[in-house]
Parts: structure tokens; C-alpha cells; sequence
């Protein structure tokens, strides 16, 4: 495996904390990010960008205002911009997200579960 | 499942020929594709834009004009723009891409393996 190849199931095993984003990689401005989720998030708004969610292994619900979505591994699903949303899971999910650099995991809602994206050891 | 989750098993599954590149999702401008991948590309460039790869399954060799990336299950490799690349696979491997709406497969090379964006049934 060379320098630049990055493994997801790698990267997944050297995160230990809930709900932080740690980078992939990056094609032009987006981020691919690998994050563990487990408990219920924060709602909040990306007001100004898309956000993907491809679930690996668990099964996440992404709560909106009018219905969830329930996503088991293999499942991708696409948060348009500006629709509330808020995720839970009951156990621990692997997730992988896409979206632009500098798109904050908590968008407009800010609190103690921002996390600054991190990069892999 | 709702009807905007996609599972990118099952959008394998409906794809039956190699190297046409399925629409399975869209961030932003941005699409997410799916490919199923057997024997030898083209070499071409993406002037303008990266290309990313993540492998599902099977392996697949990007062949640089400098060295061979060779990619694994859940490995991801991101060609940057305007780098030459010619992929290569001896077995089927089934891949997922993210690139900007509009990047044509076969770059700056064109020719008979030019495949535009197919929709999944």
C-alpha cells in the first residue's frame, strides 16, 4: 500500500471517539471523512451545502422533521442543503461523509459537539 | 428504504457491463458513481479536475506513468488533476467514483470507451 492509498477500515480502527470526523482524504475542495457515530446527535442546518452519508456497518437513522431515514451498511444517503436533520444511532455506526472543506459536523447549531476535523495518525 | 437511499450493493447488482459508470448519487455538483471493472482502461488525464476511487471489490491496479497504485477492498486513492492514469483489472472489481458533474471517463482521451453517465434503473 503506498503513502497515498488510505484504507477505510484502517482509518475506522484508529478512531476511538464518538462523532469526530477525521479526514480521509480530499478531492478538490471536498472532504471524505470516516466517523464512528453512536448516541443522538445535535438537529442542525447546513445552510449552505449537501451533506453524504454512506453507512459501513451499523444502522443509522438520520431524523428530519417530517420522517427518518434509516440507513444499514451499503446505504448512501444525501442531506440537501438546508433540511434540518439530526443523527441517532442506538449502536456504534462506521459511517464515511462527503462535503465540503470546512463544513463544520455541527453546521448552524454550533455547541459543545463541534469537533474540528481531524486527521489520521 | 425510502425511495432517495441508495445502496450501492444492490446498484451494482442492475449494472451488467464493464466500464459505464452508473449515477448512484449527488453532492452539490458533484456525482457519485458506481462501475463495475474488468480488463484495461485507457490512459488519459483529467485536466481540470481529481478523480476518486474507493474499491468494494476485487483488485484494481491505477497505473501512473511512474509506478502502479494497486488497490484493495475499502481502499481509497485520489488521482489528482492532470496526472496520466491508466486502470487495470485482471478480475472484476466493482468501485465507486466521486467526481464533478460533467467529468467524462475517458478524460482527455476520448475514444470508443467514452461512456456517458448512466442512471441507474
Amino acid at each position: 500500500m503506498s503513502d497515498d492509498v488510505r484504507n477505510v477500515q484502517q482509518a475506522l480502527a484508529s478512531i476511538t471517539e464518538h462523532w469526530q470526523p477525521h479526514r480521509l482524504t480530499s478531492i478538490n475542495d471536498y472532504d471524505v471523512k470516516v466517523v464512528k457515530l453512536q448516541g443522538e446527535f445535535v438537529w442542525h442546518t447546513h445552510p449552505d451545502t449537501d451533506e453524504l452519508f454512506m453507512v459501513l456497518n451499523g444502522e443509522l437513522t438520520i431524523q428530519l422533521r417530517d420522517r427518518d431515514v434509516v440507513l444499514g451498511p451499503d446505504d448512501v444517503f444525501v442531506v440537501p442543503r438546508g433540511v434540518e436533520h439530526c443523527p441517532q444511532a442506538a449502536g456504534e455506526v462506521h459511517a464515511l461523509l462527503v462535503e465540503p472543506r470546512g463544513t463544520v459536523n455541527t453546521g448552524d447549531a454550533g455547541g459543545e459537539m463541534t469537533s474540528p476535523l481531524r486527521e489520521l495518525d
